[in-house]
């Protein structure tokens, strides 16, 4: 993804690879600041509502980039091959990251009391990935309540393996449910 | 789950109460001693590495709890009746928290560079869920590698479960993915 470039831009991806790393309670506005380049000062001009208006706005860029990504795949790789993009994706970053970087969404999800308005936002992605995937799986022939729970299914456990390989420092939860997910489609396709 | 006697064991059980609600970033040592009902001054007596042994001790007590009830479930209940009976149980967690509640070890396996041992202490605990899950699925019939790849189905799909489920304010992720893993158990038995 090419950096943006106007200042207001670059502090959301800024914030949104931050909260990834760190989570959005243990970022503080000044590492924003500084990881963006912009110029001091220029955060509460941007972001007059401070940390809870970059955690929404973190979590819907998130939200988009992945729910863009995976459209793009479903056309072009159809299911199973969405899942396994998916999958090396995730493996691909916990190792580039020494296994720091989370989903851009889960972050803003955590968020209870303090940005409530972040994990509304959050909750909007994962139903609209549930979606866009329930709608490819329907369109490959998938019945519709099945397509809904097995678009359940991709997202939470994929959701669920990053968090697993984050605290064990393995990529071997993304292995075993790419597995289980792989078998899963190609029975039910 | 009685509450602890001694001051000690109630003031890691109220961090962990706090941390599943609120994360541990964004919970004050001040809020531990008070949900505790312990003396202030007594935290940095029995903990003197403050929070980041909080985190741990936290996160190692919620593994071992769930842990024993998954060893517990799956002796008398079998493994579909375990998944149901984990599935049920966090549907009502959430419901009764208005779905603040999440698990009791993912928060310390967000804690990244804050609490690195508490992420590890995370890890143990989703392998040690695991190898119970794995164990008791070869008792009944499936093979040890398959056993190894559902186990971790079942606990990713269940984590991811909670997330989703907290950030849509809804029952429904755990619900859909309480159907799949149950077909999925039914067919693989």
């Amino acid at each position: 993804m090419a950096q943006p470039q106007n200042p207001r831009d670059r502090m959301v991806s800024s914030a949104m690879h931050l909260f990834r790393q760190h989570g959005v309670a243990a970022t503080a506005l000044s590492d924003v600041v500084e990881h963006s380049g912009a110029p001091r000062g220029s955060l509460y001009h941007y972001f007059p509502d401070g940390k809870a208006q970059l955690a929404e706005e973190a979590t819907a860029l998130g939200g988009r980039l992945m729910g863009k990504t995976i459209s793009k795949w479903m056309a072009a790789k159809g299911p199973a091959g969405t899942v396994e993009a998916l999958i090396d994706l995730y493996r691909d970053q916990l190792r580039a990251s020494d296994f720091t970087i989370g989903c851009p969404v889960v972050a803003g999800a955590l968020e209870g009391g303090e940005s409530p308005g972040a994990r509304a936002i959050a909750g909007e992605a994962f139903t609209s990935w549930e979606s866009t995937l329930a709608g490819a799986l329907w369109q490959h022939g998938i019945p519709a309540q099945r397509a809904d729970t097995l678009a359940a299914m991709i997202v939470c456990s994929i959701e669920g393996a990053i968090i697993v390989a984050k605290a064990q420092r393995s990529t071997r939860p993304l292995d075993r449910v790419g597995e289980e997910l792989d078998a899963l489609l190609r029975s039910a396709l």
